[in-house]
């Protein structure tokens, strides 16, 4: 079973909204044992929906449509696919019901607009929409699955899951089994040199890609086939081969995050964490808070933006600041040890820069980064030099200090 | 002047990466005139990459490619394109300079992978890659273009940049304005009934689109011609009927963003700011600090995640928590006041909720939030009633936090 992604919406052709619905479509699909074989972003015009629908209809068997579905007047999904499946909308109480529930959560009454997204093409079966008030629908025709959802990201995943992956369920052979290795550290040319032989030895039916990200480079293994024990077994292999070659540089696998392996990390050994951040400005925070029950092991940060809060909240000595400045291993040092004596943690991560585009000088250029961690076994400090671009050089700051912390966290809880 | 964007590589169709190039490359094509027609999303497959090319040809003057461009073995849309242009590898010099002045920056020595990017096809002109060791090319067919780009987004732009723009530049008669409204805290459906008549009134080659985020919803209008002035005057007419009607939740303009916002009006009042945040666990400071020059107004951030925190480092009375609890407007309140003390700042907002997913109770559910502002005139608390998601209960009480905080900025500096 071949699947096509067809996205709706003039905000995606002129760039106001990056499509992210997708990607994320795409895994689920995956998951399932369904290939996609294109995703074609096009624009809220019947033309163009409507030739769009007969080229996909020629290369897959499902089609899954996203946007256009919303209660205002630019949105004409819905017409649309009247036309093409030669039908007319209907008034259907099922979606009215949810139109209504909807409404009266937020204590509201049902506006026109939004009473006429309870019209539905009759030729489809609607699907609810738990989140939002535009139903999605599911067509078929010569054998070929069509299905429209809203655009919106949170409406469209929970149609999705709840509706039509369950009535995909089955209907595709194939196996497709990915593994992704996540590697830190490591450049994705050196990277490569390091285990050429090993991929040159992968059997036929797997695949190696890598992808790189800010300071991170993943390598994928993909195998296709309908046995799915034997693509188990030699994914395994491979990847049980690839750990003399690059083993210090992997920290983790398929969608595992730094935040969540730390966190695990710190509920096992009951510990906790705190930061300090003055050039990261709470994203290392941030990216610990994402994940939910951080609070059993994550007590709280100080973003110290100005040096005056590095001395008054962290006790960073003004000597200190005085004599190496504010990026440098000395203040970072004292940041981290501050960070964990004031929020009583066991760990304490800190992280002193020049996230640029100025602030850089001759002897420290933007991108100069110190990344210090404080623990029960004493106080390390590294310096890394990043590039030119502020976000990147945040988000590759907080990176290679999560990274850090992780082997610190590792080296105490299992020191051989 | 028709583009068609093609983006190439298995990991967008397997769902592992999100393209977010062709968002940021139609964005700039419509500010040079050029519109998107469609974009399309491909397996790093010879014969896919051949026949999406055919097509596309068919369609548009244009055609931009990014991807499979890396060192590695699973790329191969160099290759690919020296069979469509019926051409051959040669090595081209400048194009090894920079793969060589790239290394030498990192102090390695070139290795045999990347040497191999230096072979481009003949039939092309070079892009030179500032950031990266695979050049950008440019092919010319039947008065057709077609540039080829790496994936990496970073790379990317700064060959469409400095290299591509320059190119096309005058190459289109048409003029595309857009201009977008935002708006926060009111509903899509809500707004479209407030602004009907405004909407059914415009003119006819101005459009509008509702782009609903998290927390706002922004209204495109845009309006194609080839009279700049007159497609000028238009969207400002339509813009200044719209503020009688929806004034009060209009907040900014096309790609302004509170944060930016914000960081203005503290510059020009001279003013200071300070966040002390619970649920939303630093991201009000991470995308506060995301604009340069940030420093010149913001002090830092205490992220008080636990109770012992907004005690000991924000003041907050061990009595207000106990009888009001963590997530209430008397303890939001404290931790305002306690942060704009402890940092001496003009202003500070503290945030305290229930991200969820669990930690709700029948009184307060998930996504219960208390949001405070401590300014000069004293200190206000208002409560927000969010959904179920984390992620998006976080994101919505950054941007509701943030819209509080500017309509304080702009009530103490302009009382009237």
């Amino acid at each position: 079973m071949l699947a096509e992604i067809i996205t709706i919406g003039d905000e995606l052709l002129i760039g106001q909204v990056v499509d992210t619905n997708s990607a994320w479509m795409a895994e689920q699909l995956n998951s399932h044992g369904i290939q996609v074989h294109q995703i074609t972003s096009i624009s809220d015009s019947r033309e163009h929906i409507l030739k769009t629908l007969d080229e996909a209809t020629k290369r897959a068997d499902l089609i899954l449509m996203t946007g256009g579905l919303g209660p205002t007047k630019d949105d004409i999904t819905k017409q649309t696919l009247c036309s093409y499946f030669n039908t007319e909308l209907v008034f259907n109480q099922e979606a009215y019901d949810n139109v209504s529930r909807i409404f009266t959560l937020r204590n509201i009454p049902v506006t026109e607009l939004n009473r006429m997204q309870a019209m539905v093409p009759m030729a489809c079966s609607v699907l609810n929409n738990a989140n939002g008030t535009a139903p999605g629908m599911w067509f078929e025709k010569n054998g070929k699955i069509y299905v429209s959802m809203p655009g919106v990201p949170f409406e469209m995943k929970s149609i999705l899951t709840e509706q039509v992956l369950p009535r995909l369920s089955g209907k595709s052979k194939l196996i497709l089994l990915h593994r992704t290795i996540l590697t830190e550290g490591v450049g994705e040319s050196f990277l490569a040199a390091k285990i050429e032989n090993w991929e040159d030895n992968l059997p036929a039916f797997i695949k190696l890609a890598y992808l790189p990200q800010p300071g991170l480079v993943r390598l994928r293994l993909s195998a296709a086939g309908t046995d799915r024990a034997l693509l188990q077994k030699a994914i395994e292999k491979a990847e049980k081969e690839l750990i003399p070659l690059a083993g210090e540089y992997i920290y983790g696998h398929d969608e595992e995050t730094f935040p969540q392996i730390i966190g695990d990390l710190l509920r096992e050994s009951k510990m906790t964490l705190s930061t300090a951040e003055s050039c990261t400005g709470g994203q290392i925070a941030h990216m610990i808070t994402g994940i939910p029950g951080s609070s059993d092991y994550f007590k709280g940060s100080v973003v110290a933006y100005s040096n005056e809060i590095k001395e008054k909240i962290l006790g960073v000595k003004p000597e200190t600041l005085l004599a190496f400045g504010a990026v440098s291993g000395e203040t970072a040092s004292e940041m981290a040890d501050g960070a964990r004596k004031l929020m009583n943690t066991d760990f304490a991560v800190a992280v002193s820069g020049i996230a640029g585009p100025t602030g850089g000088t001759l002897e420290k250029s933007v991108g100069t980064t110190w990344i210090a961690i404080s623990s029960p076994s004493g106080t390390i400090a590294r310096k890394f030099l990043f590039g030119e671009h502020r976000g990147r050089n945040m988000q590759r700051a907080s990176i290679s200090a999560l990274s850090l912390l992780r082997k610190e966290i590792i080296k105490i809880n299992k020191p051989n």
